[in-house]
C-alpha cells in the first residue's frame, strides 16, 4: 500500500491502522495516545516479550500482541507502524516496514547512525510514504510557541540558546547521556531555528566519573551560521530536575522552564543594545554606545495539551495529505548529524568538529 | 614597618591603620566594612578623582579623602592599603604599597596578568607582607559550608562542579565576560576543592553576538586532574539572573542557590552507586549493578554574615598573626592562570589548554 | 453479601467485582485505577448518559456499560460499588448500594448533608459492609509522611495548621468554593490530627464578588481543642495554583507544598521558644525568656505514587479484612459537620459555630 | 516655626534640619536615608541610651548624639523631628515635638491607641505642620506600580484582597503580631483602594500557642463596602518569610511577591467572567454563563529603589510645598482604626466589629 492509496482513500475508509512494536519504556506512552486519537485504530502491540505486551494493555483491552513482526506487517489493515524499540534495531524494524508499505513513526533517535538514519529516510523517500521522527517535545505547546516567536521575528536576530536537562537519570548500558538526552534539545532547535541560522560545528566535553564506562554528564557547544553559539548541558548524575532553555535574541529573550507549569515560557524586553555601526566612528569603537532594556516581561498563556496527543495527529495529517511532518526524516538525520559529531569531539577531548554539507 | 612589627606591637597600639584606593564602583562596600570592623581605623579614600571620594564618604564623615597615592603611602599610621582600582592598574598601586611597607588587598582579579600577578606575589613575599585577594564569594557562609562539606568528605570523591552565573550585565570596555564573572566560580573552586583535585587543563567557548568586541557570553570547561569536570557558565546578557553552583560527589550532591536566601545551600541523598570494580568480573562489566539513592535532601542552617565583613576580618587577622589568608596572593595566581589559558582556548575556538605547573 | 462473607472467600475466589457508577469528571479516574489495581475486577461503568460511559472507556475496552443502576446492583459479580456521582444524589446511590450488600466508595463529600451522610454510615454499620470516602489527598505520600511526623511526635505539640487551596477553579452551580475545596483540607486534617486535638467551632468569613450566587473566596477558622487554630483560605478566582498547609509544631514546623515535586514536604527546625512556664516567676513573666531556634530543613524523600492507587488499594484491604478504612465513612461525617457549621457561619456573617459532640 | 516660613525660605536657606530620636531597630534606617538625601541634613541622633545613638553612627561621623529631647526641639537648625522610639511613646514625642514647631515624622503604628492619634493630627493640623507616617512599604516601587494599576483602572473593579506577611518574627512583649505586622499591609490597603472601596468591619481570629501572652498567629477580615473582601494573614512562627499580596479585579489580577526580586508584580488577565445581569433574565440566572479567561501574564519592570529613600523625599516635598504626604497622619489613624477593631474582634472570639465613621 502506498501513500497514495492512503491519500486518495483515507479519510473514506475510516481511521488509519496503527502498530506499535516495543513494549518497553515509550511504548505504552504510544499505546495510550494512539487509542485516544480517533484518526488511528490501534490493532497491534508487538515485542518479542508478548508477556510484557500484555501486561502493557492490561487486562480491558481488545488490541491484538504478537511477538511477531511478520505477522504485523502482513495485517493489511496496518497502514502505519511506530517504532519504540531500542535505537540499535530501528534500522532493521523500520526498514522492514518501509518495504511492507507501511507509514513509519520513529521514536528517537532516528537510528543508531547516521549512515542507517540516511538509509530509513532514502527508502521511505523512494517509496512515496511517510517518514517521521518522534522527537515529541517539539509538539509541546511551549515549543510551538517557541517557534512562532522566533520564525515570527519577535525575539530579533538570535543571539545565544542555552539548554540545560539534567536529572538523576536511568543510567544507559548502550548509549551515553549526551545520546539519550541532547537529542530532545537538538530536535528541539532544529525546529525553532530560522532557515539562516544552522549549526556548522560542535565541541562536546564530558565526563564518566562513576565509572559507567560513558559520560553522564556533558556539555554541547554549537556554533551556529551567524555567529551565535547553543549550548547544551545534559547531566544523569543531578540530585535535581532542570529543564531550562533560554533564547536570546537582539530584541527579546525568551526562558521556558518546562517545569513551571504556572509560567513555562517568559518573554524579556530586557537586553544591551550597542549602538549599529555605521552610527559610530571607528576610533569611538571603544566608546560605543551600549544601552540597556529593562522593560517588561510577558508570559504568554499556553494551551495544556499533551505533546504526545498533538504528535500523533501530526502522523495521521502528514500520512493523510503526503506533506512532510513537522519532525520528518531529514529532522532526524540532523540530529544524527550534531550527535555524531559531538561524540567524535567528546572522543578528541572537545575538539570542535563541522558537521557535514547541507546544515 | 614589616609583619613582624605588627605581630609584636598590633593588638597593643590598637586598631590597623587602613586606607582604600578607589572610590568607583567596589571602593565604597570596603569603605563600610572597614568602618564597620574595629580592627581597622580608615584613615583615607583615595581616588585620582577626590571629589566621586568626597560623595562616596558622604557629608557626614571624618575620613580623609586625597588624590595623591604618595600621600597615603607616606602616612605612618596607614598599615595597610586596599586597591579597588581597574585591573591595569592593580600592579602599579598594590607595587607601591608593598614597597612602601604596608599590607596589600587586591579586588580581583589580582592583577591584569599571570605575570604581573607573581611580580606582586613575590614582592609581598620577600618583604613580609600579607597580600590578599579580594575573593568576597569565598567568604559568604554558603562557600564556608560547602568547603566544610566537601574537605571534610560529605560529599564524596568530587565527581563534577557545575556553576552559573548569568545576569544581564554591565557589558565591559576592556574585558570580557569570562575576566569580569568566571574569577567569581574560579576563586570558589580553588577554596573548596580538595588538594589532590586540581584543574589541569581548560577550555572556552564564547560569543559576542552584540557585537562588543569582547565574549559576553562564555563556557569554561575544566579538566580537573582526577577525572571530574567543572564547568562554568557566565553570560552578561540574560534577561534572569542565576547564581547557581551544583558539586557532585559520590556520596551526596549539593546545590548552592545564592539568590535564594531561605535555602541557599541544599545536600542531597540522592545519586546513582555503582557496584565497585573489584565486585565485579570483566564480563559482567556490561551488566554492572546500578543503584540509585533516593534520600533526603537537608538544607544546613547558616549564618546571615556579609561576606565582605568576614573578608575584612581575614584580612586584619592574616596582618596579625602573618599566616597567610584564605585567599592569598596564590590563590589569585592560580585564578589568573586559568583566565589566561581560557583567553587563549577562546582565541583557539574552543582548543584545550593546558594550566601551568604546580595544579 | 456481607462482610464476613468476603473476609472468608475474598482471597480463594480472585479480585474482587467493583462497578463505578458516574462517568462525569471524577468517574475515568476511578475506572482507570480500579483497572490497574489487580485486587479488582471493573466490571461496569454506570452513567445516566451511557453513551458518556462508553466514550470514557474508548474504544478498545472490554468493561460493560449501563445506564440502569439496578442491572449493575444485580450482578451477583459485583462486590463493591464506588459513587462518582453529583454530591445531592449520594445518599440515594450509596444506600442503594448498600441494600443490594455492596461494599461503597462515595466521592468526596460524603453526601449533602450531615443527616444523609449519617444515613450512609449507619446502614453500613449495620450490615457489617465497607464505607469508605474517597479523600484521595489522605492517600497521597506527602500527607502519609505529614501524618506519621505528626502522629509521631517530631513536630511536638500542634501550634497551627494554615492551609491555602486557590486556583482558577471552575465555578459551581450548585455548590459553594467550601464546599468543593475544602473537604480537601479538612480531610487531611482529619487524618494528621492526633487523637486530643480536635475542632470544636468553626468561623467563616466569604464572598461572592462576581455574583455568581454563591462564595467564590473563603476562609476558614478552626479552633482545636487544645487552643490552637487551623485557617483554611479556598479560592476560585486566583490567577495562580497554590497548594501549600503549613503544619507549626512545638518542636518543628513543616510546609507541604504540593505543587513542588521536588520539595513536597520541607521539616524546619526553626521556632520561637519560651522558657517553660515552671521556670520563671509571675513577675518575670513580661521579661520571660524568649528563645529562636534556626536548625537545618529536611526534606524527606517521598515516593512517586498515585494517590488513587493507594485509595484503591485501602478500599480492596478494608473490604478484605472488614477492618475500617483509613477515610471511612465516621472521616466523611466528620468532614461533614465542619462543612455545614462552616456554611452557617458564612449564612451569619462570620459568627463562631460549634461542631457536633463527639469532636 | 510654621509651615509657612519653610514654603517660603526652605529651599533658599538649604537643606532642612532634621533629628532622628530613637537609635534602636528602625533608626539607623532613618540615619542612613536622611543622610543619604541631600533635601535633608542630619543634626542629631537622641537616645536615652546616649551611647547606642553614638554606636550608631559609627567611629566616623560628625552627627551629634544627645540623650536630652529638650536639646533637640531647642535647636532652631532643626526643622523635622522623626520619631523611631516605642510606640507607646509616639504621643509624647511628636506632641513635643509638633508643639516646639518640627515637622513630624513618626514610625509605624502613628501612635499606640486612636485616641492619642487623633490627638497628633489634631495638634499638627492646628498647627499648619507636616504630620507622617512611615509606612515604609507604601513607597516602595512594587505598591507604588500597584497603586497605579488598581487607581488606573486595569484591574477592573476589586474583588479581593489577600495578603500573607509571615516569618519567623520576633515575639515583641508589648504588641501582639497584628499590631507588629498588620500595619504594613494595612497601610498598603489604604493607598491603593480607590475612594469608593472601603473597610467597612473587621473580623480578627488569633492564638498564641506558645503562651507568650499575646497573640503570635493572626488572620484579619475585613469587609469592604462595596461586597468585596480583604484579608491578612500576620505570623511570627512561620519557619519560611512569605509576604505575598494578591489583589484580585474584575479585569486582571495581579500577585505581589516581594520577596521575589526578578518578579515582584505579577499581572494577569484570568479569571472568571459572567455574563451582565441585563444580559440574562431571571429564570436563567442559574445556568448563567461563565466564562474564563486564560490570557497572557506581564511582569512589569520596577525601578529598584530603596523605599525608605522615596519616603524621605516625600517627608521633604510635604515640608517645603505644604502638601499632605501619602502617608499623612489621617492614613495612620485609618490604620490605627482597624488594628484597634482587630483588637476588639480578638477579644471577642472573632465578632465582627464595625469600624468608626469616615472609612
Amino acid at each position: 500500500m502506498g501513500q497514495n492509496d492512503v491519500q486518495d482513500n483515507g479519510r473514506a475508509r475510516g481511521p488509519l491502522g496503527v502498530a506499535v512494536v516495543g513494549a518497553g519504556y515509550w511504548g505504552p506512552n504510544l499505546v495510550r495516545n494512539f487509542q485516544a486519537c480517533d484518526r488511528f485504530r490501534l490493532r497491534w502491540l508487538c515485542d518479542l516479550d508478548e508477556a510484557r505486551a500484555r501486561r502493557v494493555l492490561g487486562g480491558y483491552s481488545t488490541v491484538q500482541t504478537t511477538a511477531d513482526l511478520g505477522e504485523v506487517l502482513a495485517d493489511p489493515e496496518v497502514d502505519a507502524v511506530a517504532v519504540a524499540t531500542p535505537a540499535g534495531t530501528h534500522l532493521d524494524v523500520a526498514l522492514a516496514a518501509l518495504r511492507a508499505g507501511k507509514h513509519v513513526l520513529v521514536e528517537k533517535p532516528l537510528a543508531a547512525t547516521y549512515a542507517d538514519g540516511l538509509r530509513l529516510v532514502e527508502e521511505a523517500e523512494q517509496r512515496g510514504l511517510t517518514l517521521m521522527c518522534d522527537h515529541t517535545y517539539c509538539y509541546t505547546p511551549a515549543v510551538g510557541r517557541i517557534r512562532e516567536l522566533v520564525l515570527g521575528g519577535e525575539l530579533g536576530e538570535l543571539h545565544y540558546v542555552d539548554s540545560v536537562r539534567i536529572n538523576l537519570g536511568l543510567v544507559q548500558k548502550d548509549i551515553d547521556v549526551l545520546w539519550d538526552l541532547a537529542p530532545h534539545d537538538l530536535s528541539i532547535l532544529d525546529v525553532i531555528l530560522p532557515e539562516h541560522v544552522r549549526p556548522v560545528a560542535v565541541a562536546a566535553h564530558g565526563a564518566d566519573p562513576i565509572g559507567a564506562g560513558q559520560a553522564c554528564v556533558a556539555y554541547l557547544t554549537l556554533q551556529l551560521s551567524t555567529g551565535a553559539i547553543a549550548h547544551v548541558h545534559v547531566n544523569w548524575l543531578s540530585p535535581t530536575k532542570v529543564r531550562t532553555t533560554m533564547v536570546g535574541g537582539a530584541k527579546r529573550t525568551l526562558v521556558w522552564d518546562d517545569l513551571n507549569p504556572g509560567q513555562r515560557v517568559a518573554v524579556f524586553d530586557r537586553g544591551v543594545d550597542l549602538a549599529a555601526p555605521q552610527e559610530i566612528g571607528a576610533e569611538e569603537r571603544r566608546d560605543m554606545l551600549i544601552s540597556y532594556r529593562s522593560g517588561d516581561m510577558v508570559a504568554p498563556a499556553l494551551a495544556e495539551r499533551e505533546a504526545l496527543r498533538s504528535m500523533v495527529e501530526e502522523f495521521a495529517e502528514a500520512i493523510t495529505t503526503g506533506r512532510p511532518p513537522l519532525t520528518d526524516g531529514r529532522s532526524g538525520l540532523r540530529v544524527l548529524d550534531i550527535l555524531e559529531a559531538a561524540s567524535r569531539s567528546l572522543a578528541y577531548h572537545g575538539a570542535v568538529v563541522g558537521l557535514r554539507t547541507g546544515h
